[in-house]
C-alpha cells in the first residue's frame, strides 16, 4: 500500500448560499509536516520540520537548507531520500526527508534555529501532529452555541469596517472575535496571521475571559494547522475564514469537536466540521413550526 | 528618545499605472522581530523570536505562550514588560517582552521547540535582523538586467494559468520564476509560502542554476522578510508580488540592492527599490531619441 500523500485531499463540505445549504464533494489543499535530516559520514540531525503541501519534497528540503547556508550547490549534496528507518510508521515515511552530505562534518546548525527546530512531536517516531495534541491532553471543544448563517454572513464587514490597518496598508492580516450575535469582542492586526490571532488569545488570557467558548472567530486569511491549534487551545468553537482551509485544519477540527467555516464572501459559506452549531432561516422555521 | 517602533512605517515608492511612474509617498505594515523570554524566581530564557508588527506586544507573548502550553490563565503571570536590561541596545528593547512567571521552576519548553527557537541572530545583544544577515556574509544582489514593466504585467495572468492547485482548492500559495522577457521557467504551490520558494529555489539547486542572477520571481501573497531573505540567497535581483510587503522586506531589499515590487495588478505596480532595473516605454523612448 502506498502512503504517500498528495497535494489535494477529497473532503465532504455543507455548501450554503444564501439560505439554502447542500452537502458536496470538495478538493482541500493537503497540509502535512515534512521533516528534513541531514546526514554526514558520522551522524544524523533532525533540522527542521515544517507544514507542508506534499510534492516537490526534495526541492523544497534542498532549497531550505540553501536559503538557510547549509548547502551551497548540489555538489554538497550525496543523496536525498525519503526515511526508510523501519523505526517510523509506515504513514509517516513519505513525511521525512533525509539530505545526505558530501561533508564529513556536520554544519553549524546555529544560525538555522531562527525559525525552526528540532521536535519530537511531529513526524520523528511516527506520530502525526493530531496524536501530539491529543497527547498533549487538550479537551474537545463541547460547547452547544449555535449561530445563524445571517450572523456569519454579517462578520467579514464588521472586520472591514474595523480594520484600519490594512486600509492603509494593505499588508496586515486580521483576526477578530464576535459574540453568537455577531457583536464585534476585539479585533488584532499582524504581518503574521498566527500573531494576530496570538494576540486575540492574549488578550483574553490578560482580561480572564479564557476559554472562549461561547465565541466565534473571523480570520482574514486561510486556516492551517496552526490556527486551528491555536482555537482549540483557547476553546474557540467556531472558526470562520474568508478563505480556504487545509486538509490538516479540517482533519483538527473534525477531531477535536470546532465548526470550522471558509470561503465566508457575500451571502455564501462552506461548512466543514461540526455544523450542528450553524443554523439556516429554514431550522429557525421548522423549530417554531415544531414548537407551536 | 522613543525608540519604540509603530504599526505603519513611511516610504517612498514608485507607482507605475501603465506607462506612466510617479514618486508617492506610502504607508507599510511593520515588520520587526520580537523575542518573547520567561523568567522564573532563579532563571531567564529566551523561548521564541517571531517577525511580528509591533503594537499589543504583551498580548502577542501572553497568547503565544498559552497557544503552546506554558501559561494556563493571567494568574500564572507576575509581571509582563518590556527589556529594560542595559546591555541590550536601546533601539532593540521594545522588541524584547519579558514574562514573569510566578512559577519558581521554569516549565517544560520541548513542546515549544516545534516552531520556534533560540536565536542568536535577532533582538538580543541588539543585533537586528539585517544586521545578522550582514554578518553571515551574503553578497549584495548586483547585476543590471532590466525589465520592461510591460513585461511585469503579464506575469500574474502566465502564473494564473500556470496554477493548477489554487483554482481547485482556493488555498496554495504559488511561486514563480522568469526570465527577462516573461517566459516561465518554473512554478511551485504550497500551503506555506516560504515552502513555495523554498520548491523553487530548491529546484534551480538541484538544477545548477543558481544563483537566479537574471531572473524575476513573482510570488502570489505578501512579501516579508523571510520571502527577501531567501531571495536574498538565491541572487535573484527582480523580487514581485501581487500583495503588498513588509517594512522590513523593503528595508531588506534596499540594503541588498534587490528590485522589490508589489501590487502588480491588472497594469500598474509599485516598485519600492531599485527601480533602474525596471524600464517604462518612455524610457525606451528617451533611449531611442537620445540613439539617433
Amino acid at each position: 500500500m502506498n502512503h504517500r500523500p498528495g497535494a489535494r485531499t477529497a473532503t465532504t463540505v455543507w455548501k450554503i448560499d444564501h439560505a439554502q445549504g447542500q452537502i458536496r464533494r470538495d478538493q482541500l489543499a493537503t497540509e502535512e509536516p515534512l521533516e528534513i535530516r541531514i546526514e554526514t559520514r558520522d551522524a544524523r540531525q533532525t533540522v527542521a520540520v515544517t507544514m507542508r503541501t506534499p510534492g516537490n519534497d526534495f526541492e523544497l528540503a534542498a532549497g531550505f537548507l540553501h536559503g538557510e547556508g547549509v548547502l551551497g550547490s548540489r555538489d554538497d549534496i550525496a543523496r536525498i531520500s525519503y526515511c526508510v528507518d523501519p523505526a517510523v510508521d509506515v504513514s509517516q515515511q513519505y513525511n521525512i526527508v533525509n539530505v545526505q552530505l558530501r561533508h564529513d562534518a556536520m554544519p553549524d546548525l546555529a544560525p538555522l534555529e531562527r525559525h525552526f527546530s528540532i521536535t519530537s512531536a511531529c513526524g520523528v517516531c511516527g506520530k502525526s501532529s493530531l496524536e501530539a495534541l491529543q497527547l498533549r491532553g487538550l479537551p474537545l471543544v463541547q460547547c452547544d452555541v449555535q449561530v445563524p448563517v445571517d450572523v456569519l454572513y454579517r462578520l467579514p464587514e464588521t472586520l472591514l469596517a474595523a480594520q484600519g490597518g490594512f486600509q492603509q496598508t494593505g499588508g496586515l492580516h486580521a483576526a477578530a472575535l464576535f459574540d453568537a450575535t455577531g457583536t464585534l469582542l476585539a479585533l488584532r492586526e499582524d504581518v503574521g496571521r498566527h500573531n494576530a490571532l496570538d494576540k486575540l488569545v492574549g488578550w483574553a488570557l490578560l482580561e480572564a475571559k479564557l476559554p472562549l467558548s461561547e465565541c466565534v472567530l473571523l480570520v482574514s486569511g486561510r486556516t492551517s494547522y496552526e490556527i486551528l491549534q491555536k482555537s482549540l487551545a483557547a476553546g474557540i468553537p467556531i472558526v470562520c475564514a474568508i478563505s480556504a482551509p487545509s486538509s490538516l485544519a479540517v482533519d483538527l477540527a473534525r477531531d477535536f469537536g470546532i465548526t470550522l467555516v471558509g470561503f465566508l464572501r457575500g451571502e455564501r459559506c462552506n461548512v466543514y466540521t461540526a455544523r450542528e452549531r450553524i443554523t439556516l432561516p429554514a431550522d429557525a422555521l421548522v423549530s417554531s413550526v415544531r414548537g407551536n
